[in-house]
């Protein structure tokens, strides 16, 4: 049997470096798109469909869709919602459709078109994703959102987090996967603490969403496992 | 005053991120390009010319220069020199001029490119360069050679060394650099053993060169600071 092996890209700027056809894509913006969608689906929401432009996400209104946006950590005027996980726990929006855009999250999805096949990672469905991938054919290869081309750090701790759960069944392909590793190793016992001097924590901090940030580093609050088909994505 | 930064470009296909044109660029390829460099002038080499096209290099032997040439590793047919230090400790090449071109390093020169100063940086002359940037007035950028646009470990722990010893001085701006001060951390004790794994010291390893790789990550070998005008390296 040969070993699968699974790969990180650290920016969705570093996408034509891989090939992604015969790959299990896990597309990861923890701060905060990835977290929102995982936690949508745990409390119920029918699918959420990505887009990388804001105009084409305002454009679904008319057919039904709830609209989420974000743009710099910030909800877009317009949209009913924006990018906070607190916000998707809503029974209202139960079986709804919600069209989705933010800075990064979203641009990785796009990036990732071609992909055998796309999921959605978030800390809070780590050890679903990580199931999913143990027990699949493919190779693996991470998307790191990460913040308008340049790498994050947490972003980069749930890569680590992904090869540290899979080191005994799935093999890292090259440095970054080690490199993402090693640093969840190092952080993984106060993530949280780990990550106070990164750019987007602080950005955030600015913002005052301190609740929001702790929660999208707790791993395994849900067992959803979102994945992109025709565009959209569903469980 | 203000607080200079540092920040680290990880691989050259992230370039474009980045302004260059106030900043002091420190480009990096520990395994093996400025490794060399490094080596050269602390030998007595009068100037290095780095070209990305092999061709253009092979264009100056009939200038008088001496060819060193690294594609995958390995010297290229027809160069005078490869790519390991231990070649540019040779007596006979003290007072000549080299054009060099590898598979890594010399890219990354290239698209550093605009930049308001660029040097070269490596652990051989690990305090040398700190030190510079220390006393300077302009912000840095780390250049990391990395691997056909991968990013790689040796590379990002000497940013990530240089993150560490210039903390008290220079401020570390976004995450990039913070992910490579922990790696460095985490790995400076023993350098050697913390890279085993990562995979241009595997590809090295199959190589046979197991001397050049510790040597490369022995720091403050040298005091010279190679920096480069019109196009070329001097001292």
């Amino acid at each position: 049997m040969t070993t699968k092996t699974i790969d990180v890209c650290l920016s969705p700027d570093l996408m034509h470096l891989y090939q992604v056809q015969d790959r299990t894509v896990v597309v990861v913006d923890i701060l905060r798109a990835t977290s929102c969608m995982t936690t949508a689906f745990a409390h119920g929401i029918n699918s959420i469909m990505p887009f990388a432009k804001l105009e084409d996400c305002l454009a679904k209104k008319t057919e039904g869709y709830y609209t989420a946006g974000e743009r710099d950590g910030k909800k877009v005027e317009g949209c009913d919602l924006g990018n906070s996980p607190f916000e998707y726990m809503n029974p209202e929006l139960k079986g709804k459709k919600i069209a989705f855009t933010t800075t990064n999250g979203t641009q990785a999805i796009a990036k990732s078109e071609g992909a055998q096949e796309i999921v959605i990672g978030s800390f809070l469905n780590l050890s679903t994703v990580a199931n999913y991938l143990r027990q699949g054919t493919n190779n693996v290869l991470v998307v790191c959102a990460g913040w308008k081309g340049k790498v994050n750090l947490e972003d980069t701790l749930f890569a680590g987090a992904l090869v540290e759960l899979l080191k005994d069944n799935i093999e890292p392909d090259c440095d970054a996967p080690l490199m993402a590793q090693h640093l969840y190793n190092q952080g993984k016992k106060d993530l949280v603490g780990f990550l106070q001097n990164s750019s987007h924590v602080k950005r955030l901090a600015r913002l005052n969403i301190h609740k929001d940030i702790e929660f999208c580093l707790t791993p395994d609050q849900y067992t959803v496992l979102p994945v992109l088909k025709n565009k959209t994505l569903s469980l």
